[in-house]
């Protein structure tokens, strides 16, 4: 069993997404065109402009900014989650089409760390691989031999979201309450995009860190207890 | 090995959703309020209206009429496939909370008629039932455990699409180009939709019907050339 | 100058609303299908229900719940802002087919409040309309003519949305930084909502009314002060 | 009365675009990672595959890559059309804030081809001028002042859109049967697109010309009479 190593590249962006933003912020209260806007912005102006942008929940300028990731090594699980965010352009492998007789295994943490469980697992994956071979040699096309690959199979997916789509994103899936697959992948995107535009992401997570309020009620991870001044609420009790 | 059926219930609609569209598209052309508008209307107008409307492909007000199904006995390869429709809403059975080890699992059918590989697939689901089982008894959580869970695993989904988008799932996946589960599910949607507004998706369906074009160029599965005057095409290729 | 009352009709929605999204919301966690599941709920399930899914956030089983508003005696300085609410659907009166020569006028309070105001209002409209008049005399169409028509000019529009996206709309547009006109008419769309989906739309409206907390910072129009409890936050300052 | 001149300016858009959506489309049918299949791509493999996908309408991995405008000249009428395509992003000038005491006018070139109307048309645009200054003068706000301002009233705005809503964008907007400034707009913001991405933006544009069909039955404009080989259509009539 070859175990699939979670990849994330951020394999091109709006470029000066940053300015591009701040250019569009600009654009909604100036008589000058945009072009005019940009081109006289200094680089603290455009970092003022973005937080105030960002801290007051003003995103719909975020949007001109785009992100494409490369993602590898994450399961069919993650996947079916990932693409259920559908403000947001998806281009994925596909079993239907790629072969799978060489497919590699993500494997939860906790099965890892559980010396029987990993036995079992691995069992579960060879043999499961072997019918994925044996319904081919019978003739059974990729597309139906495919029913029997498990979630664990390893998927590559190139992923496109704006900068307010993705501050959405990590809000959700940095959060501890996120299946803790999506939130690994969540948390590399974010330091990608803190690397690319810093400005734009400086706020971005959970809203135990960026709010100091967790909103998950009951369902709470109780982070939010380590943290100075935070607090545990819900809509409508306060 | 449990067999999961295909069952397809059009729970709810948008009372009246010929009329509501009709009277919508009445009120871009019309001084009047839509209430008035609607009141005013005859059957026979509804009928004329809709017809323009669907056929001369101006679908934005279809859009107000939404419909609900209920969706069981899907694989999860086919939901992965549905949730890609972005203009939906969906509501899944979550593998993290349903326990799996009664689940049933969609059989495709050139599997199922294929003696060997029927075997097969039956001992492999077996296998991955009993790993799944195990894993929960060394202490795995549900959300863990479910990894060894195959794409042929049975998932139950509600799916609420408005007209204009279920006009375009059905020209896209009632296309024999679409994966057989996916057609499949598409097909029974269509039906509950024709007695539901017979008007609205009258001409529903994949192009070599409804357009007598086949867009697939060589990727055509060849239905076009038994509809009479139909034709094969491409994007800038006349 | 004939002034233009705001109406507003909720002309259909989904039927039981509250149903139908409380049995989306169990069948994520449950092995029965959506039907069995909703026919066992009892009123007090889908109460208890709905009040769990709203106050944690949970909103996207109420996308299945659609509703339709026919709306006149707006602008369209109103109807801009309006249909910039992208995840809805719209139909309005076009200028480009509606002739305008007896359109109604949609006038701000303050200039209503102020005799001068008024007076250099209603001449404007007036003159207005007579070189609307008077181009088409001269043989220009509708569609040109129209560009003098200003914002004030009377329009309708029939509006869908889900339950989900009002949320969302409530709390941007019932705030009391939103514009006037808007203002008044997200009022006017909840109230019909509140009748139609209690439980649904119970914790609807401006931050400071629903979370106690003012997230516009400086911009604040300082209303939470006057609520118990309230706070005035921003992203990151806390 | 000044006139506005259109203007668009093709402000930024995604790095290498050819190349970001042809390597997307490769990670659909291939084993390998996206980085490694971008790097290995010549310049004839991304036109050649660009060709198959734009040609055969699988669109979706022209998502990845997006093209952000700048826009001025247009009027307010204009825009309100624009902003109807919701799969889009808008930053526009805003009239609550921009004061319009020295607002250009966007004149339709019928009325500019008609002596007579135009002086009707020059002489309201002046007269609606000294209403807005007036009503500020009397102490109204100009986001109530400009309820007295035009359709006419030029606006700007950034605009964000990815290469397939473009393309459907520039099908809808090239055609003759829409507005003649929504058309002019079109028409440049194709031309700055094709020098940019001239494989993605090969077959854009109106159906009458890409496809050979005018699809829109008695509302024609009658152009596809002068295409050799193209026909008049409408869904279900054949």
């Amino acid at each position: 069993m070859e175990e699939a190593q979670l990849n994330v590249v951020l394999l091109r962006h709006t470029p000066d997404p940053e300015l591009a933003c701040a250019a569009a912020a600009r654009q909604c209260y100036s008589a000058a065109g945009v072009r005019d806007l940009q081109e006289k912005m200094t680089p603290e102006k455009v970092v003022a402009l973005l937080d105030t942008v960002v801290r007051g929940g003003h995103h719909s300028v975020l949007e001109h900014a785009s992100f494409t990731f490369g993602v590898e090594g994450v399961s069919r699980a993650c996947t079916h989650q990932l693409v259920r965010h559908r403000l947001a352009s998806y281009s994925q492998q596909s079993q239907r089409y790629v072969d799978a007789k060489t497919v590699k295994w993500v494997v939860p943490p906790k099965v890892k760390a559980n010396g029987k469980a990993y036995e079992e697992f691995a069992k579960c994956m060879d043999s499961t691989l072997k019918a994925y071979a044996a319904l081919e040699e019978l003739g059974i096309d990729k597309e139906d031999a495919r029913f029997v690959l498990p979630n664990a199979a390893e998927t590559k997916i190139v992923v496109t979201m704006n900068a307010r789509e993705l501050l959405h994103f990590f809000e959700m899936r940095c959060c501890n309450r996120a299946q803790w697959e999506i939130h690994a992948l969540a948390v590399k995107m974010l330091q990608e995009c803190k690397k690319a535009a810093p400005n734009i992401f400086k706020y971005a997570g959970p809203t135990c860190e960026t709010e100091k309020i967790c909103w998950e009620g009951k369902m709470s991870c109780g982070k939010w207890k380590n943290i100075e001044g935070a607090q545990l609420r819900e809509k409508g009790i306060c």
